[in-house]
């Protein structure tokens, strides 16, 4: 199987690279990065160097995307005037569609993504949407995956397909799985900061500790504070 | 209403601008323009030219988006290595997908402006897709506008609606249209090959062509030869 995966070098799309490769068997993969205008876009350097442990990665490309530029005002995650809130500060009426909210941010991903897949010859994008993120992203739910595959399935010669495996799987069970397939995890990056150390208390270093602590397994990623 | 209106500067979009303008009463207006790497980016001149004409336009934005790059090879739009053919060499069994095609383009642009939308507070986006495309492109269909709107629909909190009025409509009556709108069509470039002066034999000159032809009104584009 030939397939892209969207990595955007957090925890999740680490070990769905991970995944792809060494479970399923996916050879060549086309690896894809997108800087959008996020504050954190040194995740890219994580899933940089996660491709190159696996001989199977043919091409990592990273595209920029005008996603931040274009919804300005929109997100804390690509407006520098607006910072990015600890998980404790949203308030629950908030969680349906955060502030970490961007517009429309993964359906242009996966558009991308699937134009790179149609023209390398690849029916299959993998996306790391995860059961948490569904809480506080519509674009992060089966049914989106479903309908825009509904919508990709009307092409004429070589229809993609999305695949999202990690849909009903919680934080841990895939920071399990990928302490199963050998995943380094200090080589990844989750903060929504981006400063020179995870801030510890954004929604995303949140949930990721929450993940490491349930396994009772250390992060080596070092935390300010 | 206030709009997003995807505008490439060629007949139909631009006719597009000012039905959305002048028939359906939008204002404010968001014109989108795209570089994708086409190789008539000269388009976009045009564009501009006609959102100028149109004081409800409040932003005409162009963006870039990666997309010849990201597909090298696969279209003869975006690849200087693969020429513009001519209507007439296109074989029959090419043109439900032809050489023109640029994989995924439609919905990358669509996403892209639904982003916009979003983050201006406006639940259209217009789109200039028309009934002789649909033949050629799956991304131009009344199915592929039906299904992309069932995932926008999923958004919570600011859903965008993509609407296509001239799904139905064949080109003479486009340009027929905006005869009655008073669209100045000296201000608007359709040909692939982007050159200083319109082919008149690839797929989109001869079909803009045989749309004045048929209702006897002269073409003031240059042609070569």
């Amino acid at each position: 199987m030939k397939a892209v995966v969207l990595v955007s070098g957090g925890l999740d799309s680490t070990t769905l690279l991970h995944h792809v490769v060494k479970r399923l068997g996916a050879d060549p993969v086309y690896a894809l990065g997108c800087r959008y205008g996020q504050k954190h876009a040194r995740e890219l350097d994580m899933a940089r160097w996660q491709c190159a442990q696996l001989p199977a990665v043919r091409e990592w490309r990273v595209v920029d995307l005008p996603v931040g530029e274009l919804t300005q005002g929109a997100s804390a995650l690509t407006d520098t005037a607006i910072a990015v809130p600890d998980l404790a500060a949203i308030a629950p009426d908030q969680r349906r569609q955060p502030p970490t909210y961007v517009p429309n941010r993964n359906m242009i991903l996966l558009a991308v993504a699937a134009a790179y897949a149609e023209s390398r010859g690849c029916g299959a994008v993998f996306y790391g949407a995860q059961a948490a993120d569904a809480y506080g992203y519509w674009d992060c739910t089966a049914e989106f995956v479903a309908r825009l595959n509904a919508v990709l399935n009307l092409n004429r010669r070589e229809p993609v397909a999305i695949q999202a495996p990690f849909l009903e799987l919680r934080k841990a069970q895939i920071l399990q799985l990928g302490f199963e397939l050998g995943v380094d995890y200090a080589h990844t990056w989750s903060c929504y900061r981006g400063q020179d150390q995870a801030c510890g208390r954004c929604p995303t270093c949140v949930e990721r500790r929450a993940a490491f602590a349930e396994l009772g397994r250390p992060d080596q990623l070092p935390y300010a504070g």
